[in-house]
């Protein structure tokens, strides 16, 4: 059954904030691209429609320009360098996301056309290509006498997150069990990069901006790579169990698509061997699985515990996120949203 | 006819010393990248085959770390910044040329496959983003003092480069003819941004690290914008007559993709009216010209004048390099080098 995704609470009022106060400068920066990379970045953005013409897309919820105007804040940064911090954010997002669909060969993004479906793929690379170059124009041209160290903390964020993705990619190419599955942990390392290293990177760069201390900055960029593995278990909890509504992909997308996820591994590896081979069988077989398939594979997961242990995981990160925040010497006001936007956002995703 | 490519004089002392200085920094910079994107950099650096083992491809030949050596010799600056430099630009050079081959949909680099050929086109998209993020991180994390500004002017370089690649892009689905024709000045312009930016970046970086004045970084920028420009006319010029067994691609290949450029253009926009109507109709019929009519169109562009006028622009814009170069405040020892080292390249290429 797909997942309820509940009655909304309202967003925390910092989304909104942010995006107030960063978008019109994210709009300025994407404003001084050439024409062809501008009108695929708007579209990215969600400010408008394929062929130009204005969206009322929803785009990005902007949960990491929220976190860097939060983290920014509870650091004691000014307004200006929460700002810088969140339009080079939002760009580097954007550049994976381009990027990412091309690599994982994914049609569809936020209910409409991948970019590079839309518009070609040489297009889409260059696109992503000219949101980085942005980025890091953005960060390197702020002022405050600390720009060259945070830009050094962005292009360190950027490797992770090229490492993370080259991780993901060579885990498609893994066998399901036997000594060169892959490991609980190596996929939760995958996870706090690919996913993580950007969510760290938006609670710490405003901050590093500012000239925080270096001890700040690492508990900020840890607590985000925490979280970017809760972030990640509850995404593949919604690619088996997510209301395809909400999703925009059919149901039980990432076991049509054998995708290696946290459930699927864990019930791979902790379900014991008759579930465990069961699952292999089906995943690992020549034939792509159908969608009655598709579905005893998920009976399967799920009777093997892997969606129990995938939501624990989710939990517990979330929770270590949290002890890198408290421990991070942060504004205590500041510091109390960031937790509630961490956990609406975990809820809202469950 | 083919060009001769004529006796090869042997090449300047600075590049077999650029590649002596820097290729170690280059090779433990690549060495921290993951298995994935290391293995297929190395591939693109030809330090290896396909299938990992070692090669005997001569890659690159190693012009921007050269310029980056006697651009920083050239203004005084340590050896130190002259290494970094030259890494950051052959990592963005190779950065380039990856994601190039997949924009282009060209198979073949040097004789051997395209990255994205060899390797696929997601991971070759993951290779490029690698390669961009060590760039900036090895400027980022030079020291000395001017590694902020030194990055702020890397990522202006890298942001001209996309800019000239979408220029590129965009020609291909103007007309040959009319007011929506691509103008020379226009072509010129992609030129020193796409081909020259990363050469003035070469030429600039080491002392932009070294903390040179403005005036002079701004010097050797422009120097290698013109030195861009009459490269690329140089290479237009093989694209159509260049020999087969030193391009590596078939002659008149230009003609046969019916690529814009410069000598094509300036036929068309200089050659009178029946030869523009004539080069037009075979350009831009619906036909893709087969042999015969890439020959036709050949001599076409070489009555029409096409062929004079990319030679005398490249002589043209290589002079005023020089004449930047001789504004630029250098050593003269170094600056007479570089000013070698170009004429070298010109007449190598030719």
């Amino acid at each position: 059954m797909p997942m309820q995704t509940g009655l909304r609470t309202p967003a925390p009022g910092a989304i909104a904030r942010a995006r107030e106060l960063a978008e019109p400068a994210l709009r300025a920066a994407v404003a001084t691209l050439h024409p062809l990379p501008r009108r695929m970045a708007a579209f990215s953005f969600g400010w408008c429609e394929a062929d130009g013409t204005p969206g009322d897309s929803p785009g990005g919820k902007g949960v990491r320009q929220a976190f860097a105007l939060l983290g920014a804040e509870a650091a004691g940064a000014p307004v200006g360098a929460a700002v810088q911090a969140a339009v080079a954010v939002e760009l580097v997002h954007t550049f994976s996301l381009v990027h990412d669909d091309i690599m994982d060969g994914d049609e569809r993004r936020r209910h409409r056309d991948a970019a590079w479906k839309a518009f070609g793929t040489g297009p889409a690379v260059l696109t992503g290509d000219a949101l980085f170059a942005l980025a890091v124009q953005t960060v390197a041209g702020a002022g405050g006498g600390h720009a060259g160290r945070a830009v050094a903390h962005l292009a360190e964020s950027l490797g992770e997150l090229v490492r993370g993705q080259a991780d993901d990619l060579l885990f498609e190419n893994r066998p399901w069990a036997g000594p060169e599955a892959v490991g609980l942990p190596e996929y939760e390392a995958m996870a706090a990069r690919k996913t993580g290293a950007l969510l760290g990177c938006a609670l710490s760069l405003g901050p590093v901006l500012a000239g925080a201390p270096a001890p700040q900055a690492d508990a900020l960029m840890e607590a985000g790579r925490r979280l970017g593995v809760a972030f990640q278990a509850v995404d593949d909890l919604l690619g088996i169990w997510g209301d395809p509504y909400t999703t925009g992909k059919p149901v039980h997308s990432d076991l049509l698509r054998r995708k290696k996820t946290l459930p699927v591994l864990a019930a791979v590896a902790r379900g014991g061997g008759a579930t465990g081979r069961e699952l292999t069988r089906l995943l690992g077989s020549d034939v792509p699985p159908d969608a009655a398939a598709a579905q005893h594979a998920a009976a399967l997961v799920e009777a093997a515990g892997g969606r129990d242990f995938a939501l624990a995981e989710a939990h517990r990160h979330a929770a270590a996120a949290q002890e890198c925040l408290r421990g991070a010497g942060l504004a205590e006001d500041a510091a109390g949203e960031l937790a509630a936007l961490s956990a609406y956002l975990l809820e809202r995703r469950l």
